[in-house]
């Protein structure tokens, strides 16, 4: 096999740009820069696979895909022999937030090209709260830099629940549309407030017009199992699309109303098995099932995949795999409108693709982004150098002072000897909470945490602006049996620092470390610190390799389970206390959110 | 059933402009302007029937499509029962010329909505040929003010044949660039000038551009059997449709290549069957199909029907009905990128839909367009207003003189008393013509012609410019055993006049007589005029009703068939002599062109 020393991307002119150059390779007048000989072309156009292609690639496009392309080999025509292997299309992740890798958008891609992917459609809403439309940019100029495509969708709900939360930023429907203007803005982010969009809320509305009058993508986000009106209403709003379904019905439903169902593996999320069923069991017409990740956790890319792992789960479902193939690449380019651009191969397309062994097990022996290879062997083989942030996106921990463990002390009613408290109850592998009561003790006039029955303390600690802020509440189903604490700066949607605890002292320590590196997960035990993933970036996202996070994140998950605690996802249950805008109960910092109702309540009854 | 009295459309807002009614509707807030209830929703989405579903209209969109929209039936709603009837999406035609109609797009329009079609992709090539860009923009401006969606594609190829025909026009890049900016503009009208892609020139390359920054639709027109280089090297160019394949491996070949295969059922192409083959037998994705009529002539329109005749012919060979019904909605819609905006019953769309009591026969009760009742039991409704056109674009038969049988002699070489002639054959049902050769007699000079073997004379008449200029030369095929001669000014695709005929004297009248009513197509006999169709649009449309226009048109064709011509599609064939870019020998302003060699020959050996 000849010399194909991988080269980072340089800038991909348009088709229309370069349109004679590969009419040129494809009528046999100039020689091709790669040759791909050999193949089984998995075509997701027509839904075959096709024995015997070749494909040529110039200028980082696909010219010519066809029986034969000894024409376009020259001199300097680098070949390679497929050997009868499959070309698959690069694979795409049609919805996804980076910052759920903890990693840069660099880091992040690393990670998943020698897993195949070469499309990835982020929305950088995690930063966005901390940092606003200027986070938005960084990760978007970021994006830019790839050697794989990565768009950006505009994100679209920040804060998430305006006036139960306060974020680092607000993003207005004028911000949306300032970035659609933006190069590598490919559409709207989830638009996560379904309520908003039914009532026709200004926001939501002149943020989805000013995506529709882009041209661009409108993401949905409809995390309600409801599909009586609220449904009906938040889709004649405009979203196109949704992966916030768990059952066949709800893929029905969102299909039917003419939207793209985002069937969604994650790294906690197995929304895919319940919903493909639409397709295998009740037939229906596969072209608007798109499949994507939306959370991946650095951990699950380096043991499980990316959208491979999501690809070969579908196959398993009894999924055909070129239609399992074609809800990873081509369904998701039509969606965001770039079935001219990506998806496929197919002449004028960008040369993603991959060289597979195995189709049913999706076995990738190498990938492919614009012509060039990039990883082989589930190796990366490029060199993408590591991409700098600025100042202003780190120090985003902002405490306003040291914090002692009486910060964390919850004064009982005056005069009671016992309370009768709101406790936020975690539900083993779900995202919903429930809203729990407990009885607790009161000792000088400081209500007691309840070991025994598995309520111990979390605290929301102010972190965007410096104010010292702690908001105090109760929580249950960690489990923790040690005195200990563990405090992230990754705390959903608005990002301040949510401490869980059964030690005051602990709690605080916890929270000041984060303060001093600047964000990410730390957990403390009898005042030792056990655990420590720096995130720098925003408080959200670690500067260094995705294996390293990995590895200091299992153990961190490791050390939380010598204190106690056995949930599947614990450090996402703990970095989702926060999101007010998923059922029952919350912490923010405005208080305690019972978010079945909207509405902040008191801490006791 | 109460009164859903029609009325004319008045212009759509976008869907963002209404969503916030959309929305009201949908959640019960605000009455439906029109509610049909029980129907059977034909989902071109999901790929399903589903029975007992409500609709609900407002602002010509959907706000509403599901099981019960009783929510949605205020005191002024209307509201139509189904009774269990099948709502279909209403019918798009994805390529087509209203010119071959020979009426404007007001006339076709009123004679396709009964048919059920409520969106048209038209091309009006032929009135670019004779009046450029000012043509495409008066079709352009009757196109957008009609009451269904009459989408323009810019026409790409005029002059067709540059270098071998002079049109009455030129467009080039730059014309193709401005005519993006109008507001109906859908994309780029069929790139004929295939080989010119593949050969990258310039004004193809530089019209394609256009086209694809302006974010549109580029057509195709792949006339050729090759699926060898050169078709690779006009897909490599940026064509993204043909409708030019006639086997079931053409529309395979254009699929893989990520090209969507229009299949075409016109009054004279009949490509569906052969290459529908390649879904119902080998099992290709439809997804990439469309079916279109390309020219229908009026009396097709009325005996046989539009794109519901296509849809029930499609079913005929094997597709299912959902199926043969996407490939003339959702799927011409995504193709022109409008998926968001017609070509299906969802929230948001365009409220086109037709009411239909038999599935597989497509037995079309009622046509709805933007929520309004444009016709019923095959009869329009809608009250329709004639359009008219400015002065500039009728009286465009310039002949320069009056035309003498003398004009119609052709010398024969100097002192010959027999020649050996091209002679231009034509071929029963199929646009080629054969290269044929005939020895042929000498009369005072003049060559004679040879009806006993069908060898008469065929001259093109320059009608653009007044020049006078006859070119003249010998056809067969047509059968003419009387002294006759036929003229007409639709002559694609330069459109001079094209006279046929067994007589000089008749020729002379018949071009005259085109000379004095702007155009038309007329038969003479012996000096007497047997039929007439006036046509002083452009010299290719009337001005009258479609039933008016068809009426004439069968008075020709049977005249023409006493004349003794036994053609399936006479007139057609007449009318196709001097299109210079289908194989193998035609006549042009510039003399006999051999088209398998794309260059002029001598009349004689």
């Amino acid at each position: 096999m000849p010399d194909t020393k991988p080269v980072q991307s340089t800038e991909l002119k348009p088709w229309h740009a370069v349109a004679p150059l590969l009419v040129d390779v494809a009528m046999g007048r100039r020689p091709a820069d790669l040759v791909v000989r050999n193949g089984r072309w998995v075509n997701v156009h027509s839904g075959e696979v096709i024995p015997a292609t070749d494909i040529a690639i110039v200028a980082g496009r696909f010219a010519y895909c066809g029986p034969d392309a000894s024409h376009a080999i020259g001199e300097k025509t680098k070949v390679v022999d497929a050997m009868g292997r499959y070309l698959v299309p690069g694979l795409c992740d049609a919805h996804m937030h980076v910052e759920s890798g903890m990693v840069t958008v660099t880091e992040f891609c690393r990670a998943v090209i020698p897993h195949g992917t070469t499309s990835m459609f982020i929305d950088p809403h995690e930063i966005a709260n901390v940092l606003g439309l200027d986070g938005v940019r960084l990760m978007h100029d970021e994006a830019m830099a790839q050697a794989i495509n990565v768009f950006v969708q505009m994100s679209s709900c920040v804060p998430s629940a305006p006036g139960l939360e306060n974020a680092g930023a607000e993003l207005t429907a004028e911000d949306v549309a300032e970035a659609m203007d933006w190069p590598n803005i490919i559409g709207l982010g989830e638009v996560m407030n379904f309520p908003g969009v039914a009532a026709n809320d200004a926001t939501m509305t002149g943020a989805i017009a000013a995506t529709v009058k882009a041209g661009k993508t409108v993401g949905g986000h409809y995390a309600s199992p409801d599909l009586g009106l609220p449904f009906h209403g938040y889709v004649a709003g405009g979203p196109e699309d949704d992966h916030e379904g768990t059952r066949a019905e709800d893929a029905i439903a969102r299909v039917r109303q003419g939207m793209k169902a985002m069937l969604r593996l994650g790294s906690a999320w197995y929304d895919v098995a319940s919903q493909i069923k639409a397709v295998t069991e009740q037939g229906l017409d596969p072209r608007n099932f798109i499949l994507c990740t939306d959370d991946s956790h650095s951990g699950t890319l380096f043991n499980d995949g990316h959208m491979d792992r999501v690809v070969r789960h579908a196959i398993a479902q009894g999924l055909k795999p070129v239609t399992a193939i074609q809800m990873a690449t081509i369904n998701a380019a039509e969606h965001f409108r770039l079935q001219r651009e990506l998806g496929s191969i197919a002449p004028g397309r960008r040369a993603d693709f991959l060289i597979v062994s195995d189709l049913a097990e999706l076995a990738i022996d190498e990938v492919f982004a614009r012509g060039v290879r990039l990883a082989r062997s589930g190796r990366l083989e490029a060199d993408i150098p590591a991409y700098d942030y600025p100042a202003k996106a780190k120090n985003t921990v902002r405490l306003g002072k040291e914090l002692a463990a009486e910060d964390f002390d919850i004064a009982a009613p005056e005069g009671a000897n016992h309370v009768r408290a709101r406790v936020i109850g975690v539900i083993e592998n779900q995202a919903p909470t429930r809203a729990l009561e407990a009885e607790l003790g009161v000792e000088d006039g400081v209500v007691a945490m309840d070991r025994r029955n598995d309520v111990c303390q979390i605290a929301l600690v102010e972190r965007h602006r410096g104010t010292g802020q702690v908001t105090n509440g109760f929580v249950s189903g960690f489990g923790y049996m040690q005195d200990c604490a563990m405090a992230s700066s990754v705390a959903h949607d608005s990002h301040h620092i949510i401490v869980v605890g059964t030690n005051k002292e602990d709690m605080a320590k916890a929270a000041n470390r984060l303060g001093e590196v600047g964000g990410g997960v730390v957990l403390f035990s009898k005042g030792r610190e056990l655990a420590l993933v720096e995130m720098p970036i925003a408080g959200l996202m670690s500067d260094e390799r995705a294996e390293v996070v990995a590895r200091k994140a299992a153990k961190l998950t490791g050390a939380m389970r010598e204190m106690g605690c056995t949930l599947n996802n614990a450090y996402m249950q703990h970095s989702l206390l926060a999101l007010v805008v998923i059922p029952e109960l919350r912490i923010s910092d405005t208080g305690i959110i019972d978010v079945s109702n909207f509405r902040k309540v008191d801490l006791f009854l």
